[in-house]
């Protein structure tokens, strides 16, 4: 890996930070937190997910404490939400799409730092996934919701499964180029909002149930 | 600890990774989880608790993510579920019968790892306590449930922490033996469901209050 | 770092747990958990910031379980409140004395920690801060609530963030002293207790937003 796609790396991935950022502070918004835990939520989503990679893959502290560069999206992505936003409406849609961002560009850096690290590729991919949807998970935990990863309506780890696993094959075959990994990021960012708007869904955890009392309290929402 | 010693080991975590699998994804069946949020699950409780040990415990990545053999039980659990459970009757107790398993050999293996790693009996002790409950204290979190850790009615974490105490002595004095690791495994499964089926329960958190409001929106269920 | 410097350090950091250790058992008082329960959750949150601390520093294992000291705390705080707690009206103003008590030793100890262990200052006090506020949170999580650090009516990762910034001007300026200490411990404690009891808030997350729906389901509550 030569330093300048290290460099190109580095800013996927601060990328993938601001916009899980957003994310964090929309919810936030949603949730009438005040500005304290906005900056506190999306800290947690754009940092969560690279923090926990990095604590297993075990080597010296996370980035996220040690390149204080990392604290300029959460930081941003709060004051942004601050100003910017007025209306109620269109707050699912935005989150969405702001979350899908991240999603996309995380399971590619993700996988190519586990990869860096010298993990081997199934774990690589595992901690791609990791990455891309640790930072979620955590901000639903955090903000005690039942997690979207959950969400039987809707379909959020294939995409960042589907992600990770291109990254890893494109790496180990030496074609990951700017162009595949712009193909990978739009595929994965496009499967993901689709998923979303035309509720794509997975089969229920038991073969031939009916999907009844989905959306009432009996699937735990 | 002989080559033969430390791959039997390996089975046993193994063994137990596929109890607490099945008990994710009976849960994420009976949340109405779709099957990747079964796998999810299932793959959180299962390797969740010994991930924890392993970043405790400092030396390197878990084995979780270095050895992918620790990724097949939770598929398979994912499957079995998914073909061969019909019936919602039984769910309740099912879970509960695969989740002490799990405990059961967990408090085991988790010990042992801990001790072969070099820490303190104490803090093996506490490392088997953390591997034994870790998986399905996160379950619990990331399903957005109470942990049933705290259900005031029934007592978890006493067998394991019985489990644990007694592997580390058994261990320390040299006797610990297919015969006495056998007799562990099955005292604390014992101790576990049948706690389970008599409502056994410890003394509440202050002395002389009584049991009102139990089971009722005040202990926050 | 003096040898008595540290001692210090270790006494401070004891009490600090100890303060969080009451404040888990309380609110397991609170909700009705039986003694287990309170032990577990006066575990989490009096050692489960400064654990989260020592994997990031990620310099062996967490102090918590190479130090047996460390579980002196939660198992005395266990005791007291079960045999000397018997009213129910005190619970929520002694939980948050009891907490701001170790929150304003905690971000000292925790900042301190992280620049003994060679962190740069912008990660030291943050992890200063992530060590403070990292229990409760993992208490409230564990607990399933909406964790206080998000309360709109409340601040609470300010006197923290102020304490652990202050503690690390003055080391690094060396006029860390016994008096200044002292004086940072006294002036977090009474931020946020006076925060609390004036219900000082700070702006919410969209700039113009009315206050209407807090204290209402609206905010997740």
């Amino acid at each position: 890996m030569t330093f300048s796609f290290s460099l190109v790396l580095v800013w996927l991935d601060l990328a993938g930070v601001f916009f899980f950022a957003v994310s964090g502070s929309l919810l936030a918004a949603r949730k009438q937190f005040d500005i304290i835990g906005s900056l506190l939520l999306a800290s947690v989503v754009s940092l969560g997910g690279g923090v926990i990679r990095d604590i297993i893959i075990n080597a010296g502290p996370p980035v996220a404490f040690t390149n204080p560069a990392y604290l300029a999206p959460p930081l941003l992505a709060t004051v942004l939400v601050y100003f910017l936003f007025s209306s109620v409406q269109r707050f699912t849609s935005l989150l969405v799409l702001f979350d899908a961002g991240g999603l996309a560009l995380f399971c590619i850096t993700g996988t190519l730092k586990a990869l860096a690290a010298g993990m081997n590729p199934v774990a690589a991919v595992l901690l791609g996934v990791t990455t891309a949807v640790g930072g979620g998970l955590l901000r639903d935990i955090t903000a005690n919701e039942v997690p979207q990863l959950f969400d039987p309506k809707d379909i959020y780890a294939l995409p960042a499964f589907a992600g990770a696993a291109s990254t890893a094959i494109l790496s180990l075959t030496g074609t990951f180029t700017a162009v595949s990994a712009t193909a990978v990021t739009a595929v994965v960012f496009a499967f993901r909002v689709t998923a979303w708007r035309r509720h794509w869904h997975a089969p229920l955890a038991v073969r031939g149930w009916h999907r009844l009392g989905l959306g009432t309290a009996e699937n735990g929402r």
